[in-house]
């Protein structure tokens, strides 16, 4: 496996890649990879001849009082992981490789990014919009990984990669869990014994609020009200907010006549959270 | 030559002649050819194999006081044109092609937008670079030509096709200008013919800056002025701005100490006519 900073680099060895006819697999990640991370690269290597996988902790999608010094960062651990699944190419570039001198581009997903997230998070989703075009634009990938668990970014670089014709095939991986239902991510590593503990609450409602939905409870309210129930019963959590949208446009949905996504972020502690189900009307 | 106006028959045509190792170029141009847009043709068939040249009236860089819906058409003449160059295909789609529905992402290319033309013309440039990514993306071209009378737009267009790393190569074409000195433009077409003789004014005023630049003058306030007088004397003529920047960053320059870009827009009754010189400092 080469690990790679430099863009040169890692251009010239996919466009080597390319004229032989490789079909090259993408997964763009901050980096302390966990097993959700590694879904998704054992998903790209199933598809694509040539896996390559990016590890840039990407300041433009940070806010100004969000955990960006302090996001775990751990390159010696992730690259082994990689190297072992099989990876071809670890891009590990700093933030003056990705953003040279005088780059002033910035995308825009326009709708997709005023709620959820994106409403305690502004500007975050330029910042992943933009970051993901210009590793493709440098990659060239055939296909890219992307995981459900942010289903928001997952529906703006659906979006950004189809109106820009960008050429990357977007793949999606279900949401990966630990054994209490807490889905997986970087920032678990925030949490208190005590805060972890009560964490599990978060996936316990979204299931429940499935429950719901398969005993005949259609309105999203109400079902948002079954989330909001089991949460509210651990002190050390907090939510942020409940929402219930089109998996595609993020427009709200008051009632489960097609597929709904119940989204929400929650507060264990000071670390922030979020999750999501998809709910499906019984056929 | 192909006239062509779904996205897949050109992307697919543009795919085949990049498999047998043909140079595209492309020249994005809004139709209403003139001897201008001709110029950038003849650029892009000297450069490449194959030339596309699309033809689309953008709705995005229009604003809504502007003249999108009496914009000149000519799509017949247009092609006619171009047949006789030796272009190999235009490409004339229309407006749900370029934004199919859902369509929600908008590129802005900050600092370089916010003066000059896009004081006055909000959001023009988020359009421009935003087209101009998508018909990269359609086309996927070697090389992309442009004229060196839109300075600010090809400032734009340079700087987001690097940041997103769109992997064309950007040729620019000297503005082409009438006997007088006009520079060539559709909106020519709009003028009276008491507007069209004072016009030519600008480029005098241009050329008397430069002039002046020659003659020692490395004040670009008082060259502003040399322009000032020149345009001052026809009573048709009001200018909207005069700047002196760098052309690459378009950050105003109060020295000629290296290239300075003189820019300027000015309204000939209502219409709004742009033009520009590079000034270098004598060697």
């Amino acid at each position: 496996m080469k690990l790679v900073s430099s863009e040169d680099e890692i251009s010239s060895l996919c466009s080597r890649w390319r004229e032989k006819g490789l079909k090259i697999g993408f997964v763009p990640t901050m980096g302390a990879l966990h097993a959700g991370h590694l879904k998704l690269v054992e998903a790209a290597l199933e598809d694509s001849n040539r896996v390559v996988v990016s590890i840039f902790v990407n300041p433009t999608q940070f806010g100004v009082n969000e955990d960006l010094s302090r996001y775990p960062r751990d390159i010696r651990r992730d690259s082994a992981l990689l190297e072992n699944l099989g990876v071809s190419a670890v891009f590990a570039p700093d933030i003056e490789t990705v953003y040279p001198r005088g780059f002033s581009s910035e995308i825009r997903v326009k709708g997709l990014t005023d709620g959820l997230c994106g409403t305690y998070r502004p500007g975050h989703f330029h910042g992943v919009a933009t970051v993901c075009a210009v590793l493709f634009g440098i990659v060239r990938p055939d296909i890219a990984v992307f995981g459900r668990k942010d289903a928001q970014q997952l529906a703006v670089v659906k979006r950004m990669t189809s109106d820009l014709r960008l050429g990357v095939r977007i793949l999606t991986v279900p949401i990966v869990r630990e054994k209490d239902g807490l889905a997986m991510s970087s920032r678990n590593a925030y949490l208190s014994q005590e805060e972890r503990k009560q964490a599990a609450a978060i996936s316990r409602g979204l299931f429940a609020a499935v429950e719901a939905c398969r005993g005949g409870q259609r309105d999203c309210s109400a079902l948002r009200d079954v989330f909001r129930e089991e949460v509210e019963g651990e002190p050390l959590l907090s939510v942020q907010y409940i929402v219930t949208v089109d998996p595609n446009t993020m427009k709200k949905v008051e009632k489960v006549e097609k597929e709904v996504l119940l989204a929400v972020a929650v507060f264990a502690g000071k670390t922030r959270l979020i999750d999501n189900v998809l709910i499906e009307p019984e056929v």
